[in-house]
């Protein structure tokens, strides 16, 4: 702990991973399971992201040669059968971001259970290969979810206990950040549920390259996380260009997949950044807990 | 889909639509359409859109020999009568925006075509001319909506399917965009019922050339929207004029109205671009969907 | 209407007004009028506003030879005695803010009545002589508040709805703006009441610098709000000075008070600018209201 | 008062003291109390705080040979009790944060006390010594609290009545100031419960560096006020040593520790700033309090 270094490989001092969260119109139809609105705006807002931004977020991987890990939800697979086999045949990875996007506190452990082999047999039967990597939707993750993971020899990408890899009772655990993702700044669908207008995306772009430029001292993992209707509009790719250039321009960092990351960690780092994630005792058992 | 490019006419590389919701006071009515607070401060605000702000938008046309396409609730012409003429005179397109300016969540689809229907023979009575285009208030949409404006012969501009023209249920879409939109970054009443407070300016603007700078190089439509009693404060006509001059400054920008676009779309792209608005079936019907 | 200007006096062709609303801990006091939290941590943020904010505002003011106009809830006056005659003292002006800051949505007509004319007698009391202006708490106004202003033969400076003086129900009305308010922005208490953290105030002050450029081409009024308690921060009297050397190195503009601005304004403006209150009719009553 | 200047020790012209509410999981085994949820995102969040934000941060410190004041919740010395040494060895100071990070408004008086007295003890039985500050978690304090610290001979830091220090209640208050602490701009945990997304920190970062050149005129104190598992991560870091150059380019400022400046305001300036507490009374018995 403290400042040790991770250590990367080679003479790569710290990390860059692209990841995609491939959700389209899937979380809405989990938000709308039991019925399904009458109304077209959001729907059209995430079909956005197979028709067009996808292509745009793929292409923009083939001009900056690099290999992005994509997590899709079961459902977007079905839906959309085409995306798989191509994403595979640009050489990145895909990995499994449950059945319909189920939010977790939402649903039964069995439920989960069920969404994962559900997605895995999906997954198997479009491109007769097998996932290695979960990320869950929302990026909240239980001791069952884990255990679950662990069972199947999947990789996670969900928590964010350190900002490099580590692993969790037992799983290799390659982190996320919201603070390089792009939902938590842009995402907007209008009709009175957002949080917040869109950020302006100028100061969120020098953000992300302070945090980068702070994890390549660090020797952490610059763990980025885009979404197809989010960040396949326009401007959105014009701040990717941006950041990818300023980071490419560093050598010494490594690019690479979440299942490249994983291998590295296995082999030489995990039982240095090693953790339980077991749950805290609620402290109304405390001896110091208010009694009045 | 994927990368394919919508084609413009002539040597246009993309193109830029400057549109106003002309919306003054009647989303207030509609609001408290069975009572009407006896508070004066909202109102203000909103009749500063119909004394000052549209002039200084019609101004800012005028200085930049831009034609807009103008989409008025019949509440704003009828409470208003002179504005339909004078936007025609200039050379400028109307298009309905409602009656009311009635959120469709909130009305019956019978609701929705009388409203259409009384908006245009409004538009009629007050200028002898059929507008050729709607777009909804709060840009929502039903497929009895479409069924309706297809009906009636007219273009919608209300979707965000695509960033560049399309054709959905067999209507043509000139669709709109949240990031360009004012509203959703400047509209603050006061009162309470704001969700923040208004963003800066500059970022925002920024925002808006990396937008425009994006959908110049990928051949989509800039669909810019801007609201009276927002837009036509002091410091948004400064932001408009930037951004004005920077769009005009490159030659292969085709600056149209809705309507222009509309023709050129149905002329010569209507077929590549075609989807269907259909509903999808609610997910608890599917066989992976969560028995627990 | 439309684009006519607004004449300023001699060679002018804008006007400045630098307001405060020294309201201190007083809507404190009303949000909590039947009962006192046994908490500290509002009152003293509020206190931080007597105690140094309004004194940094006025040494501003003085160093920068501008008069204000300073609007003073009753409660401030009876809790701080020592102000109103400094404020006057130095050659500004002051203006009724209310008794406690009471929220017009929350008292009755009668309620307002009883707390202006008691504001008024202890302006009179403490100072010898009667404001010649009123601000609503909270910027908002009925129609009975304007006939009780023009009874008393008072201005009021609360409505928006033109960025130039103008006459409403026959009061002469100095309007505020939202846009250039400190609270909206940086009001922020903690506790959990907040719409969002402060606003970053660079960017903020490149907005107001916008407004004014915009106002002062159109000839407008730049009316800009300020608290003792959120503007009296150091961080804000830095970003006043750069609004106000900006706004100074400009000749043509007339730094006035509310009440210089007044005078002009019923001398030579009034007839061109004069508008109704009058409250719409619910739409519930119009024939072209929805019926299903 | 006015703007009489608070006096620093020699030729120091302000003061500028870096702290840490070193939280770590505590706020949320508090909000979760009586039922731990069985979920990890929240946790593993907070956990990047020991883990590896708290050295990040005394790395920084060291770097910039910063001596600063710690305040530590008794149940992050709990559960990570190699931190307090730590933080003494390396000549830093450490403060109290309540047991539990328990908010005010959700327990008694007795139960403060009770938190008071087990945090004293906790950190007695770690330490051999006893710290000197306390800070309420949340920034809110009572007259019973006041007491208490009183009684038991400490220095509050929670309050916001000055920007510079001051004594309350016979208490010596080295104050607090929002728009210095990095949670409100910064925190955000997903999930839902979030106010905004979070703020970049490029505007951020100005806006402290103004309040800095503000308060280093005014003679006042910049008292900044960061997290462990939020200002631990790499962006956060950069922006901290940004803002730590040019403060500490300036000779005249007098980086202190809490300690350090209460001694200094009990020996020179206690009595010139002297305030009390007394709520006031509800002004629902006031004559001016309306009627109807």
């Amino acid at each position: 702990m403290s400042l040790d270094r991770y250590v990367w490989p080679g003479a790569h001092q710290s990390a860059a991973c692209f990841t995609i969260d491939f959700d389209a119109h899937v979380p809405y139809l989990w938000a709308h399971r039991r019925e399904m609105p009458v109304r077209l705006s959001h729907l059209e807002q995430r079909r956005f992201g197979p028709r067009v931004g996808i292509h745009r977020l793929l292409d923009l991987l083939d001009r900056y040669h690099l290999k992005a890990t994509i997590f899709v939800p079961g459902k977007t697979a079905e839906d959309y059968p085409e995306f798989l086999p191509l994403i595979l045949a640009k050489g990145h990875e895909i990995g499994l971001h449950g059945y319909f996007h189920e939010i977790v506190s939402e649903i039964s452990d069995a439920a989960f259970t069920d969404a994962l082999e559900a997605s895995l047999a999906l997954f198997a039967a479009q491109t007769g290969t097998r996932p290695k990597a979960f990320r869950s939707p929302a990026w909240e993750m239980t001791p069952h979810m884990l255990a679950e993971v662990r069972r199947h020899g999947l990789i996670d990408s969900s928590l964010m206990g350190y900002d490099h890899p580590y692993t969790i009772d037992g799983v290799t655990e390659i982190p996320v950040q919201w603070t390089i993702d792009d939902a938590i700044y842009f995402k907007f669908l209008g009709g009175g549920g957002d949080l917040a207008p869109p950020s302006a995306p100028g100061p969120i772009l020098d953000g992300w390259l302070d945090e980068w430029a702070g994890l390549h001292r660090y020797g952490g993992l610059f763990m980025l996380t885009v979404h197809d209707w989010i960040s396949g509009h326009a401007q959105r790719i014009v701040m990717l260009e941006r950041l990818i250039e300023r980071i490419s321009a560093e050598p010494t960092v490594w690019w690479a997949t979440v299942g490249e990351i994983a291998a590295h960690h296995e082999a030489t780092q995990a039982d240095r950044w090693r953790v339980d994630a077991a749950l805290p005792d609620p402290i109304s058992g405390h001896a110091a807990f208010p009694r009045t």
